[in-house]
């Protein structure tokens, strides 16, 4: 098959690699030639250009831009491609691309493959990248049957574990397992900064260890990625954090009240239910 | 030296390995006599008792029991000291227990080893359990200055990361970076499990990957454990629940009118502080 990557990240990179190496032939298109190049030079692509005009003969197209890149992106595509080619995204948000793009390009097949590392653009790009991770698609009603077909293949070929689901549902899952983390956890290093007492404060720092390192990993992470979670999953992530804020406030009124057994009731139920979410990974 | 330890889980026991392989004479005290005798045969120390009479002629005392108890076993040991003899602990909040033990034997230092790992009891115990990470010592104004020099030796003999503070200092940085951590994860497992829409819970648990499975270890820890440190450190925790709350509730404000400028200057910081917790584990 034929496949187009706009944009020559982590995850367009990554894509290349795999696809490739599945005797698919990948074109890359990149806005800088640099990108071009070493896409070229380090095998993630069989040709690369700065023009869309490379894919005019691409029968899938993955695009890999920044959230608010996408649908920009797919309008300068359109007048390049075959009527029948299928564009789907690898966005972390569904609702609002979808929204956007399916009524430029009826045969888009919206996706997010949850898969990533620390490091990000095209010398981050790895081998297998996807492979054991989730991998959602989000086709909607007016989606060509066909079209999802032929990218639901694709993706298998990268990883056994593909979800479908609606754009919403998507949202409001991730909104949940990621997109809140990052903002209990950024408030996490946020509050104990706000300590005054400056011994108290440089104590936590010498003691802190791989408790407060796990919590407030995702918090410390890349501030643009955070900012696109909130913009473009308000709604969601304002609902998940509503309820944490419950949540939190039930827990902090059970301390005031030294209520000790519904404490430990509720972190009993805690243990219980954390390996629920881990049980899909190692199925 | 004569070191006794009474309670053999997994501090107690560790502290048995390395104290005997830097040739002091360890001798341990269980409740249970099967402790007492796994504790022999895995060399964790010389001999072992159920009776506390065995440290008669112990130079110092490890108290390695769970928090609740250390008061209550210290007046039962102190019958069979002899005068001079030092006694510590390694309990988790020290304000609390200094002011409970340090009336019951002048000689008393505070001190919390800052290790552990998932497992507890005897058969946990392993060599070299501290070393790299903090021990804190927690000597008040009318703590002998000799016998704080002592237990200092000892303990640097473990670890090279020794730190000294008062002890409300100590429990104010532990509510920062171990207390608070654990009612934050565990609020953000509770608040997942508040979806009631059925298929938006199972996809998220089927998503859930790094960034979750971090952010929600300690909450999906031993919950006799989350239960001591809020009773034991009640007032510490909450005073960093409450200013924890503030900055979370500061979050969903920027996210709620969309001040995306203002949520990403916030990000950009918990970024840039986050690194200050772990230079001195590098260091």
């Amino acid at each position: 098959m034929n496949i187009g990557i706009v944009g020559l990240g982590l995850i367009g990179g990554s894509l290349g690699f795999d696809l490739r190496a599945l005797d698919h032939q990948v074109l890359g298109v990149s806005r800088h030639s640099e990108t071009c190049q070493r896409a070229i030079e380090r095998g993630v692509v069989d040709d690369a250009s700065i023009k869309l005009s490379l894919l005019t003969d691409a029968d899938v197209v993955f695009i890999c831009t920044p959230l608010a890149a996408i649908a920009p992106t797919v309008q300068q595509l359109i007048p390049h491609l075959s009527p029948d080619a299928i564009i789907t995204d690898v966005g972390s948000v569904k609702t609002a691309v979808v929204e956007q793009v399916a009524p430029l390009w009826h045969n888009f097949v919206g996706g997010h493959p949850m898969a990533g590392t620390a490091d990000s653009g095209i010398e981050a790009a790895v081998s297998g990248l996807f492979a054991g991770n989730p991998y959602v698609l989000t086709p909607i009603e007016t989606t060509p049957a066909p079209s999802v077909k032929i990218v639901e293949e694709i993706v298998r070929s990268l990883t056994k574990r593909v979800y479908f689901c609606r754009p919403e549902d998507h949202d409001r899952a991730v909104a949940w397992i990621s997109h809140l983390p990052v903002m209990v956890s950024a408030s996490l290093i946020d509050a104990c900064m706000s300590e005054t007492d400056r011994a108290v404060l440089e104590l936590a720092q010498q003691l802190a260890s791989s408790g407060f390192r796990d919590t407030s990993r995702v918090g410390g992470g890349n501030p643009e990625l955070g900012v696109m979670m909130a913009r473009y999953n308000q709604e969601s992530l304002l609902r998940s954090l509503v309820s944490y804020r419950h949540s939190l406030d039930q827990i902090i009124e059970l301390i005031k009240q030294k209520d000790w057994q519904t404490l430990e009731e509720k972190l009993t139920e805690t243990q219980l239910q954390r390996p629920q979410f881990f049980s899909a990974a190692n199925s």
